[in-house]
């Protein structure tokens, strides 16, 4: 049996056919216009996949999976509102593309889809409970539980990165103050490694900053291992709101792992040690209760193509 | 069909026989000595279970609930730990009971229970997916998913009142900084009173606590009615934490309604709608998304008994 997964993105759309063992067989991919109609990109999307089905001759293809940034009506399969694709307002994708292709069509978020990918065939597969967590522009989460992606209510919970840690605290995208994305993303840590870098012009991010070219996520971690104490600050209050968030996830779900994926995760082993540590200091009933791991995500960029694709397998 | 409720409390165990629709057709209750093995304790009240059968003459007893404080192996049925009754230390007590009595025996969380109980068959009958919290000594919590208690992985989450709103905030009693617990709770509430009143004492709330003969969750609420602007501060500050952890739960499960019990939730409509105009404001993604409903628990000290009931008949 193989399975389409299709992750939609602002700028493109790649897509992939899965075997049931989350193994991909090929790939594909278009740029997207903008500024087109989602008819046009869509009808587009689903003439690749017919041309793909018949060049490699794939034979019982059960259906197409698809994982999409913004507001989803998941049931109907219906894109709400997509704010990197302003033509795609009230979108029945589903519908659509399986008038174009005969195959049934299944959406869900992006992050929802990618975490499912993660938990399925990649770190998460030995678990059956694990909460996926990317530390990136925002922060994104997904939650499975028995296997099975939870997203709340009508598929209107799972909105991890929108906990507030900190009442009154930070500004969030989401209007709220304090929310866990507000820390934990990494938009969150260059703005806070800016922060430090004006009240502190002596500290080493600045030649750090300079060595790259850039401001990111590395600066901090990289200025901290050459000793800077200002850049340790950074790094032991990040891992601090990180964890708390996290802990809180444990308090609440107990997963049996943390998957942490995005820019800030590309830190590694010296991040995750971190985390790990604090959570064990932390956690309520930890003594007591079965640990909690800590890992990194294993499919990279292919989690959204093999989760969108898992939507399919399961169902 | 008739299920056994029971609910263990630290001096003493109430229970209930109920059938089917959730109805109690009669009750019983015992003192409990603490100071007593578990065994000796256990054994007596599986004595007025059997007589109680005999006496009403019950015919189709499915099994015993029991809702039990502490830490627990539920899937074992033994009491790891309960705070409250020291010598019952990794007592098996489904196997016990159900030795003496004959019926199959499952236990939970006494906090748990109560939600099932309130869920099924008090203020939540009419949804799906509700969430119990308790505004008591501590805040307890309880997730009903379709119509199902969650909690957690191994049942070590749906620790609710542990979830950090307040990063290096108030103590809490569990280790951590922060806990809503620790704005929550009506002792939350009391401690704030107490420091409010000391640093004002002209405010209103002195008069109050003299005509009440002490300080409760009450005094802020009728301090604040009578015009008193430092327990109006106190209100709305008890309010935004309590509601800021309750969106919290929205953004993460999307419950179609909060169920709010305990003693703070005996303030009824007056702390509810100002709950429910917070949460209007700032829910994440509240305009899009269906309204959350926040209610009173209805079943009073008898949720715990049913709940324990509906373990049963659930099962």
């Amino acid at each position: 049996m193989i399975a389409i997964g299709v992750d939609v993105g602002g700028t493109s759309i790649k897509g992939a056919f899965v075997n049931e063992k989350g193994i991909i067989l090929s790939k594909f991919s278009m740029k997207v216009n903008k500024q087109e109609r989602a008819e046009v990109e869509v009808k587009k999307l689903s003439d690749i996949i017919n041309d793909e089905i018949k060049l490699h001759g794939y034979k019982e293809v059960k259906g197409i999976g698809l994982g999409i940034p913004g507001i989803l009506d998941m049931d109907k399969g219906i894109v709400i509102t997509s704010p990197n694709l302003p033509l795609w307002d009230n979108f029945d994708i589903a519908s659509f593309m399986n008038k174009e292709t005969g195959l049934p069509v299944l959406i869900n978020n992006d992050a929802n889809v990618a975490a499912l990918g993660e938990a399925r065939f990649g770190s998460g597969k030995d678990y059956k409970n694990v909460i996926m967590i990317t530390l990136g522009t925002g922060v994104g989460g997904g939650i499975i539980i028995d296997n099975h992606l939870y997203d709340g209510n009508l598929h209107q919970g799972g909105e991890l990165g929108h906990m507030v840690i900190e009442v009154n605290g930070r500004s969030c995208g989401c209007g709220r103050k304090g929310c866990f994305e507000a820390y934990a993303s990494a938009t969150a840590l260059v703005k806070e490694t800016k922060r430090m870098m004006s009240e502190h012009p002596n500290s080493l991010l600045h030649e750090v900053a300079k060595e790259l070219g850039e401001i990111d996520a590395r600066n901090a971690f990289i200025a901290q291992k050459k000793g800077d104490l200002v850049a340790d600050t950074l790094v032991n209050e990040y891992v601090m709101y990180l964890s708390e968030g996290l802990i809180n996830f444990c308090n609440i779900f107990r997963p049996e792992a943390f998957i942490l994926s995005g820019g800030v995760a590309n830190e590694g082993e010296n991040l995750l040690s971190r985390v790990r540590e604090y959570l064990k200091l932390h956690t309520y009933g930890m003594k007591r209760s079965p640990k909690v791991d800590v890992v990194l995500a294993s499919l990279g960029y292919d989690s959204g193509k093999i989760g969108a694709a898992t939507l399919v397998l399961d169902n």
